[in-house]
């Protein structure tokens, strides 16, 4: 088990899905920041379930109870521990998950790997570990927007349905005005639509985000094994259902001459950024931007063939309430996830140079 | 800087391409295995430059020597030093770039982090750091050899010209058989032609590798950050000229009741393997098999405009030698960051169970 | 902050003494250990206050909260989150000190490297925060177990009160028999004694606790950094007032000739045993044994000459309930941290060779 | 194997005594540091044997090659790797320890952890290793002398001989006026003529080296557990044949109320300084001081009895050229293992405060 996230910055999560409680430590946070708890209830409750139809309606009323690390509002530098306690799960909805494992789920390899394991709600594999990021995340974007840093994630395709514009023609602050958290009208409209559809079919769909991060400046990022890109593609990655990562431009059809990235100024301006603002592992001041992919989700509402624990054949029933599409309530999490890997570089950061 | 890779198993790294050396430390190599020299040394051979036509034209005679942690040809368990002199630099190419910014270049971003650089061939940013990576690799191959696992890599796509079959559909014994690494021998000559084409052109293409690892038993990787394809995208997204990560097969586009694996028998074999070999971050026993996106890379042997120091345009004449397509030689650098990824995620499994 | 501890099996922990709650998350734990909860509370409760006259008549009711990573009484493999609240904590008698700074104490400290502190209960610095270290260490014990090793830790000095026979000439089953944790009853009578003399003059003690690890096989610890030594050394170091490490028997007045260990057999048995157990860094089969150092509190029950934030001289009188020796309250952290020390060398000896 | 010590400025070394080479990787040097190659090669000479009538008559001439992260004579923030080869060793001497294990040597314990061992010269265990930390540490040195940090040590006891008085009634400027490192004139001639007698008589003497960091500034070091204490007494004993640790003056026979140290004024001077420098873990901006306690080596110019490989009880006689006492040259051991970790708590420190 790796349950840590980080160098400097390190976030420590724990929790099972029905579990008493999903938590955290951040240790590394800063001392004198000025704690903004309604931002981090905020990102919480976009990541929450039930905010839509189109998402499950299951409720979970996801609290954060801060438990140290912070005296009249402000970090103290010593280590953040938070929970969010665990309410309305209904357990009942797993029992016959106890022996059989449901298909392209965690629960042959955990039982495997560590002997037993907890099937209600997938336990530790369970999305709901997320929530622990998303307020690590939370406080990692407080410090990162005194830096001038700011990080933008929208769906960007649904199954078939994908936006042909770049993200810095669309108007990336109204990304919540849809429940799909696409910046596209047209779009949005029919994603939501798919997804409906794919709900009453009892079916799943995967899809894309993209992601941006506005202000980074030049210097962030660790070669060579810690190259900015590499520790946004491990965040990524390690996020449930993400099956791929791709940074900046797609270039694996162009010569190198017509992707190469001018230098215009000493700002280190450049007159394309196919590069996606990171050079050799660094970020090099222009804006970063990433493609994230996820699967569809592997919990279908009808029937699905699997084995049991004996190795006999046997069919299990959908039970409790799931996601249709994952992608609007991963929104927020990649953008967790970023925030940290850019927290963490720009605190090393301050160790690059003797003067 | 974060010059090492791995929890366990740990390749430290050092050296700059024209400076004296490349070389790199192993700690935590297990004591007792029978260390294969020529193995080590062949591995070198397919990562080095000059081994054919379509690679640049420099020498560069890369002999490893091992300093330390092996006796009798037997690993002690101590850590293994090893060095590769650089021999046949010429340095003088580089003076130009003394003050100038190659375009998508690192120059750029060390400059600015550090306060200074090495110019002379990239200095650090060179990718003839990899050296160090082939040889912690090949050792890792052969514990991994040991318990079943091996692992494959090649050439699948060169710009627009991409395998339409599945890596099961090959032979991949035969990839070295040209000089692509290619294992379809059709799409190998298209490549061979097109690159040359480039190369004639002054000009550069990317592609991509996909890799597979066969055997890799039921258990290895650590959620919740650790998953095991989040390692994976990490350590190949680290290499340079890499864009992109992706594993399993293409599932965007699909509906989860038609990428979902159903489970065959106790011993996790899936009737369909679309997750890749590995679910909840951990492998399942099947076949792990990943694409890894790589962008032309930036040297072209044109001008081009930049920038120098100073702010000012100027225009960089090409210099020195360099590859047009760098995949092939890239080949044996992922399956390197492979093995580097599981033989480490091989010993921490080592733990997990307390019987 | 550097709130981890441990490579494989890790303990991160939280809490100010006078915040919300102490805990911890423990990463790395093998699944499957049947989970005495029992023996963990008798742990705490060995640690708590309020215990015996000679302690602090604080009462801190201290209940330890099990929210994830136990499943049916058996540890899941995933990371083990844990709460003590804090109750029954009096901040109003801290109020004077919110810009006053103790003599030997860290609020002048952390006040300037954070640049804030929490004043209540000397925050952060309290020695509340090795609740978690208890937690912790009584589930490393318990792993432990299964291999044959046991930790006894015992008062060896107070002031100038010490014992004069080995740690093998003692009852260790008998520590627990008198309020000052001392196997000799002679010298515990003395010590106790002392101790009260010290509380009626409201000033404070310290002494040595010395240790024992029985059953740990040949070949735990990891040099060259991580020597089993050097790991207990840090641990013991990490400890509130504790100012001095000692291994094995003194031999600084010693030859060489005087103080080899022979063996006797293969078994790693030796004549004498003055290495303590340890040689090269590496556990040689023989009993490990070490002596820690404490200074006296520097927390006084008599009014005291300081400064303030405005560098003022004040006097502070005192406030709240505080130990004359904390040294009995100490032995229950001594063992947690050497029992976390050796799990932590036990699991990664697994990784050392290859067969 | 844990050859990696710190966490931002790292030392991953390797070598075994008659390998090809020791040396090592720095990783984490800041960038834009000017060079004193002398001084470091100075440092290595202070620690070379046959430097003097009471040190082994082996000669070693050490020199560094440095390999990498280094350009123009500044540090390039790339990783530093360098070696010293080995020379004048002489493994005749050891065909006869190839199946015994001497008395109190790693012998024993690494041929059971590893299930094999270079016997030559003790491999990995002969404190020959502790060039590369010397080499790191000389670094280090150099950084902090930019921080008005600087470090001395020397040998304060031999055996039943040492100084009375305290380390700022010394001239710490003359400790290598003569060959025993010891700033006591008087004192230094005793402890020579003492060392002399125990060569003669085929024996060896162990001691104590005092160590002081003049001008460290409040506020390194990192709590919980990487107490600066904590990672002094770890790096201490990480050193060959040191025993213990112990910071700041002895205070377990005193009362709290004799020792507490009153702060005179806001810049964290204290009246008296028991504390040794630290409070809380934290440098609280007074000398830093602590003693480092050596056994006698335990390899004998004489005879003595043992057991090998089959455990049959052998003689072993003496060979190679040993150190009767090891204090002289350990003394810029303790100085470079001192420096490793001001540097890495200095370079920590840069990210505890948001402003």
């Amino acid at each position: 088990m790796a349950n840590t996230f980080g160098k400097i910055f390190r976030l420590t999560s724990f929790g099972e899905s029905h579990g008493q409680a999903i938590g955290g430590i951040i240790d590394g946070c800063p001392a004198g920041l000025k704690l903004d708890i309604d931002h981090i209830q905020n990102q919480l409750d976009r990541r929450s379930p039930g905010q839509s139809k189109i998402t499950t309606s299951r409720k979970e009323d996801d609290k954060v109870e801060i438990l140290s690390g912070v005296f009249d509002n402000y970090t103290l530098g010593t280590p953040i521990g938070f929970i969010v306690r665990n309410k309305n799960q209904n357990s009942n909805d797993y029992q016959s998950l106890k022996s059989a494992f449901r298909p392209s789920h965690a629960d042959y390899t955990y039982e495997k790997k560590y002997g037993l394991r907890d099937f209600k709600g997938g336990g530790r594999s369970s999305a709901r570990e997320t929530l622990a990021r998303v307020v690590a995340g939370a406080i990692a974007q407080q410090i990162l927007i005194l830096q001038g840093v700011s990080i933008k994630a929208y769906v960007s395709k649904v199954k078939n349905i994908f936006l042909d514009k770049k993200y810095y023609e669309y108007e990336l602050e109204n990304i919540d005005n849809n429940i799909i958290r696409c910046p596209d009208f047209e779009k949005s409209k029919e994603m939501i639509s798919l997804i409906n559809e794919t709900k009453q079919n009892g079916d799943t769909v995967g899809g894309e985000i993209t992601a941006v991060a506005f202000g980074v400046p030049v210097g962030w990022g660790e070669p060579v094994f810690d190259k900015l890109n590499a520790d946004l593609a491990k965040a990524m990655l390690s996020i449930n259902a993400v099956k791929g990562f791709y940074y900046g431009s797609d270039q694996t059809e162009k010569f190198g001459s017509e992707v190469n990235d001018v230098l215009e100024d000493i700002s280190g301006k450049t007159k394309s950024n196919n590069s996606g603002g990171i050079q050799g592992g660094i970020s090099n001041g222009n804006d970063i931007y990433f493609n994230v992919s996820f699967k569809p989700v592997s919990t279908l509402m009808k029937s699905q063939e699997t084995i049991n624990k004996n190795g006999e054949k046997v069919i299990i029933d959908p039970k409790g309430r799931h996601d249709p599409c994952v992608l609007p309530r991963a929104v927020p999490i990649v953008e967790a996830m970023t925030a940290l890997v850019l927290v963490d570089n720009f605190l090393i950061s301050k160790t690059n140079k003797i003067l």
